[in-house]
């Protein structure tokens, strides 16, 4: 009998009608007899609600105490689900991360999973139950409860996938998979019906929010498949696949764009040895992740620094470069947060030349102007005003003729 | 250093407000130098509206799924009760039931504590941080979690002071303590400053809402003194104390009712051995306490069994003797659900003579019929119609001089 891994993302299981019809589809699977594994996260708004919480009790809540919170709301929807599955004739348990032999290792609030004890989840199996996992959780080796931050159920789900050595894992979603660009800016975006783990890492990693990277990268390790696909639909989605198997046919499989992006630009600071390191290790201490970076040449013995953050980080990271301001000495410290990224990704375009050009002339033409670019391999990222940003990703999908 | 156990119930904790103040009183104490653990309850009515949301996907929860939906409510709790302690400068931890070592025996739902490996709550003691524990729940030996029942969070308080030997154990509600009757009811109900562990469960046996019985006895098991006292207040409130330790002054400490009652009768079953037996023996199979039971004079070979059971149990009786009724053969199965039962306890009626016949007449003086009755060592409870209850309390109250 095949084993399939099936996740159910938080608007998919926002209430009690939401939740009886992925029990119908979980049901409807098992009568074709497929055993499963399902993980879901919490019920719609319930994470976002939670943190509230928290906030109104403690400006910076201790971040042990905010796992404790979060989780609570993936073990309910996984209890209800469980019922639902009963009520429907179908055998099923709940499991809280702990119980499903999850062990994390990392921070608090961004665990990373270490390995999973899966005996129990396989003894339920064989026991003839559907097993429902609470999904985007952990526990640590101290004993505590992890949460894995952001698109922790995906990488639950995979990683499930990968301990059970799953014939499938489907990620169920609001979405009907991985698009050109999001449907809603881009009105002729398409569905992509396969992508690599490299363009799919890229593209979440740059804003797609339809799979997160952490999870695509674990999939990526243990050699999973991922379909993402609909909740509401049969379409058949996309399928997430090793780069081997799929031929980059064009330069560029997608467009996404970030808003929550902010750029600091550190404005004359001297140009001697040990500047940088000094900046971005402070930053890197103080847990902010860099993104894109820009030195400008040297003049007069100065220059300046820019580079992007997660507008979340803001707050701290000023509070950790006003002093070096002094320090360094720089001239000033200057925070643009009205900016966000554009991104084109795609494999083929390592061995097809005038990509860059393609897209640079396609925001010019655009009226759009260009404020900082960095690529990698796979892709070219530019930053732009934050409110041309969706003009900037119709124009970039355009001109990579990418529509339907 | 002394230790103490204080426990909060659900409106105690009712939103961001309330918690600010059970930490703000959690924080005083520490200043004092007390060692705390504080058992929680989950917030308001979360446990009921989870109720709600399970019944809405099943019609009977399975009980696994119920309790494992259901123990989400005191951890989100007991988490942001650890926040509000941290944002007042007081280190704290929260702790599921199964970080704390509780450990579980018997029926989800209404699971007893089997023991407790408090290792963990006392390295946190010892580390300096206020362990706040998650009440009402557990783990079995099989790795479920398991919820301990109505009162299970009192119980959870009593326990875990007797497993760390805790100098105090509090529970705080959002009444003052243990009453002659209550005041909702009886405007003149009395605070008593101390009552017996015997009293206290009568009382809560047959009613009373401050204290759960389960908790009593497993107090008076350990010799664990409870104080019953308000969130809101300083009052001292009520001290429950072995019974060699209060001398009973009066021969009724308080009166008590319970509305959750309905009466079913099999009329006219044969008078024939081993009847009783067959009735009552399905309704234990099926998880149904019987409280009042009574049997009339046979005629004609024929007699009638009366008894109480709680009326949230009404369905399931049905189904289990209308097949009882064909076959024992009963000439029919009564059922009234608008009855209630009116309680008189007193570890002094033993030892008092006229307690009962205080009572029918404080009850004939007020125009109210008796339904059944039925005693123990210190108690005295009637059945009468629901709608006066209320007035059999008061008028009970009033013959036994209970007022101020």
């Amino acid at each position: 009998m095949s084993l399939w891994v099936w996740k159910f993302g938080g608007s998919s299981v926002a209430g009690p009608d939401r939740i009886r019809h992925v029990a119908r589809r979980v049901a409807e699977a098992r009568k074709e007899g497929h055993d499963l594994v399902v993980v879901v996260s919490a019920m719609g708004d319930t994470t976002d609600d939670l943190i509230d919480l928290a906030r109104q009790l403690h400006p910076e809540p201790p971040a042990r105490e905010l796992d404790a919170l979060l989780a609570t709301g993936e073990q309910a929807s996984a209890a209800l689900l469980a019922m639902a599955l009963d009520a429907l004739g179908v055998p099923a348990r709940s499991f809280t991360g702990w119980q499903a032999g999850i062990q994390t290792e990392g921070a608090h609030g961004n665990a990373r999973v270490r390995a999973i004890a899966a005996e129990r989840l396989r003894e339920a199996l064989e026991a003839g139950f559907v097993p429902v996992v609470a999904g985007f959780q952990g526990l640590n080796a101290e004993g505590h409860v992890t949460t894995l931050g952001r698109g922790g159920s995906d990488t639950t789900a995979v990683a499930l996938a990968a301990a059970l050595e799953a014939e499938r894992c489907e990620i169920f979603s609001d979405v009907e998979g991985v698009f050109t660009a999001d449907p809603r800016v881009v009105p002729d975006a398409r569905l992509l019906p396969v992508i690599s783990y490299d363009e799919m890492m890229e593209l979440a990693r740059l804003g797609a929010q339809v799979l997160h990277h952490r999870a695509v990268t674990c999939a990526q390790r243990h050699g999973i498949v991922i379909h993402a696909r609909s909740t509401f639909s049969d379409h058949p989605g996309t399928r997430v696949v090793p780069a081997g198997t799929v031929e980059p046919d064009r330069p560029v499989s997608g467009v996404t764009s970030d808003r929550h992006v902010a750029r600091l630009a550190l404005v004359s600071v001297p140009n001697v040895p040990g500047i940088a390191h000094r900046v971005f290790s402070a930053l890197a201490e103080a847990g902010i992740n860099v993104d894109m970076i820009s030195q400008s040449v040297a003049r007069n013995g100065h220059q300046d620094i820019a580079f992007t953050i997660a507008d979340g980080h803001l707050p701290v990271a000023r509070r950790v470069l006003e002093p070096l301001v002094r320090e360094l000495p720089a001239q000033r410290l200057v925070v643009d947060d009205g900016i966000a990224k554009v991104s084109a990704v795609g494999a083929g375009m390592a061995t097809q030349p005038g990509v860059a050009a393609t897209m640079f002339g396609a925001l010019a033409g655009a009226g759009i102007n260009i404020e900082m670019i960095s690529t990698s391999e796979i892709s070219i990222s530019c930053l732009v005003a934050r409110e041309q940003v969706d003009e900037a990703v119709r124009a970039v999908h355009a001109a990579f003729d990418l529509g339907r």
